[in-house]
């Protein structure tokens, strides 16, 4: 058992580890335990019958005297693409809306507050190829492309605030393409847009061949089920990204990702767990599964022959809290809703506890990397 | 088996998991594997005739054309502290003393380089009790203290840099107390001194009670074996101050610490690996064992009754590298000495593969920092 069929590291230690034991590597490995959800069994059924996982956790907090509960369940959607990579855009597109469609269905069941799909969620992750077309047909405008018109239907239709990540064309300001997630409010209406921060040039990353570094600063989203922000992807990786969105407000960030095993997997539970911890918040990591196979060759910058995919997507999409806790991650390699109870109460309880905001020193750093930023700056370096 | 009696989570997953299962579950850990060391016979047999343990890994790098591997030995040391608290200061600090001297004389006969104590090792951590005496006579001159004078002559003895984590009084101006670190070079000379830059304020970890946050900004100590920073302990949870030490060149972070059990043990494993995943960089974090007993009462901010220990420190120090792979950790409860043999090299080819730094938008980070800080900011919200 290895690569995309083994199905989950939690599965394995819940297997081999003796009762006792177990409590403790989880309390190591998870932080304060979280409560499996309770979640109607038409549910479970509804998502057995449409093929995908279904999983649910709670984080708790301590009770206050003054605030209630601030209880918000949000939905992260893992999946992989269901049609061809050469199948005709508009089918690809129609396939991944109906997938979608039905996983959004179980959310609603399940009570689900806010939902976020995956990275680039209604096309491959094609950007490996290096190819313009047909790839950027896929791009579509936030303010009104047929995506944002289903997801704003989805959102009303369900009471659900829909975060949806897509290729953005900017037809108002040029043309160009954009890494873009929108986020529609409950009420249907489009709250606004964020876009990538930071572009990878890794591997077969090759993302900076077809958009550039977001341009819309760190902006959090006000919902009536809390204040949101998304870091895209490899924006996971500079911990300022999500430093600047914690300032601006945000309880949760969701990070939807695309990213393989060979390059991240062991890197995957440490990122947005570090972020969670490191800014009172709670961060949801998604990540697409499956591997997706490309009409022509490509290459990889890895010395290795051309090849026509570049490896499987591991899922492990999971949700982390300011406390540390996190929940079980979803399968690694079969499509997946992960509902996470949060009581936002917990962002402001960690912060009392550990004042990492009190105590973080900004005026300093915003000093020093002002200065280091200089092309003539000289750290200081003690020798002998 | 709970507690600190619970030897390690490396031990108990060996122990139970199948091997084939047992490599994806490392993989998905800990990252690529670490090579174990083979150190030599008699540097096992003094640890065993002195009790402690003695653990080697070493990471690898791919091999350059122009640049030899640049290989490197760290040793982090965890220690107890030997004599009860309300022994006599100077007794205290021999016992210590002659410890760590036993400990560096088997670091010497494994060829560590670079070795760093815990944080404050000359003393229990006794911030807990919020007592001015005796704790503040533990504190000694940076420069020509008697700690410092001992470690110039066992870095001269074994050609090794020693870092060593003090409590400072500043004689010089103002007769006030800094949580430092001294860097003294393999050649006996005191190469200066690093401040801790975050001071907690959680739970018993009254430390702003005897000292305030660094001024001496992010110094980096270039040394025949690779330019270090030292990041002393809750410093850990601010990624600002690891990136500002990695931006200032630093290839090998040591983090001395001491933290507690119901604390912060999920978070230990996250952050300092996070750190060496997000700076392209190498990062030691180091932990103290044991219970530290007060001979007066005091209490914890818990609600609870009042007690004289603050729990157990878990130890597990453990060295992360720069492609998010790690060594397991030491023992939870033994004193032990980690030998890490690291090929610097792994940095720059990890900052060539994840391009972190150029990717980084710092100029974008000053500025938004620099208006974050301001008390008028106002952050960007949407709202319906």
């Amino acid at each position: 058992m290895a690569g995309a069929e083994w199905e989950s590291l939690e599965q394995c230690l819940e297997k081999h580890i003796p009762p006792a034991e177990l409590r403790e590597v989880k309390r190591i490995l998870y932080g304060k335990e979280t409560r499996k959800l309770d979640l109607p069994s038409r549910a479970f059924e509804a998502a057995s019958r449409e093929d995908f996982e279904l999983q649910g956790y709670a984080f708790e907090a301590a009770e206050e005297q003054l605030r209630r509960p601030r209880i918000v369940r949000v939905g992260l959607v893992q999946n992989r693409v269901p049609l061809p990579t050469d199948a005709p855009v508009a089918e690809q597109v129609a396939a991944l809306h109906k997938r979608i469609e039905a996983i959004v269905e179980v959310a609603a069941v399940c009570g689900v507050n806010v939902i976020c799909f995956q990275e680039v969620w209604t096309m491959p992750f094609a950007f490996c190829t290096r190819e313009k077309l047909p790839w950027t047909e896929f791009a579509e405008s936030a303010e009104d492309g047929p995506t944002t018109r289903f997801c704003q239907k989805l959102a009303k239709k369900h009471d659900v605030v829909v975060v949806s990540p897509i290729l953005e064309r900017d037809g108002e300001h040029g043309d160009v393409l954009w890494n873009t997630a929108v986020v529609i409010s409950n009420s249907g209406a489009v709250l606004g847009k964020t876009r990538k921060n930071h572009i990878p040039r890794v591997g077969d990353f090759n993302e900076s061949t077809y958009y550039m570094e977001g341009n819309l600063g760190h902006p959090v989203f006000q919902t009536p089920f809390g204040r949101i922000a998304v870091n895209i992807c490899y924006g996971r990786h500079h911990p300022l990204n999500w430093l600047m969105y914690s300032i601006n407000g945000a309880e949760i960030i969701f990070n939807p990702s695309a990213t393989i095993g060979a390059l991240s997997e062991s890197l995957w539970p440490i990122e947005a767990r570090n972020a969670a911890i490191a800014n009172h918040c709670f961060t949801c990591a998604i990540n697409r599964v499956g591997v997706e196979h490309y009409p022509n060759e490509f290459t990889s910058g890895d010395r290795k022959k051309a090849h026509c995919d570049f490896g499987y997507f591991y899922g492990s999409s999971y949700v982390a809290a300011p406390d540390g806790s996190r929940t079980p991650g979803l399968s690694r390699s079969r499509d997946g809703l992960l509902v996470a109870e949060l009581n936002l109460n917990l962002c402001r309880q960690m912060n009392d506890v550990w004042n990492f905001k009190m105590t973080g020193r900004y005026e300093m750093y915003a000093r020093e990397l002002a200065e280091a930023v200089k092309p003539n700056y000289s750290p200081t370096v003690l020798k002998e």
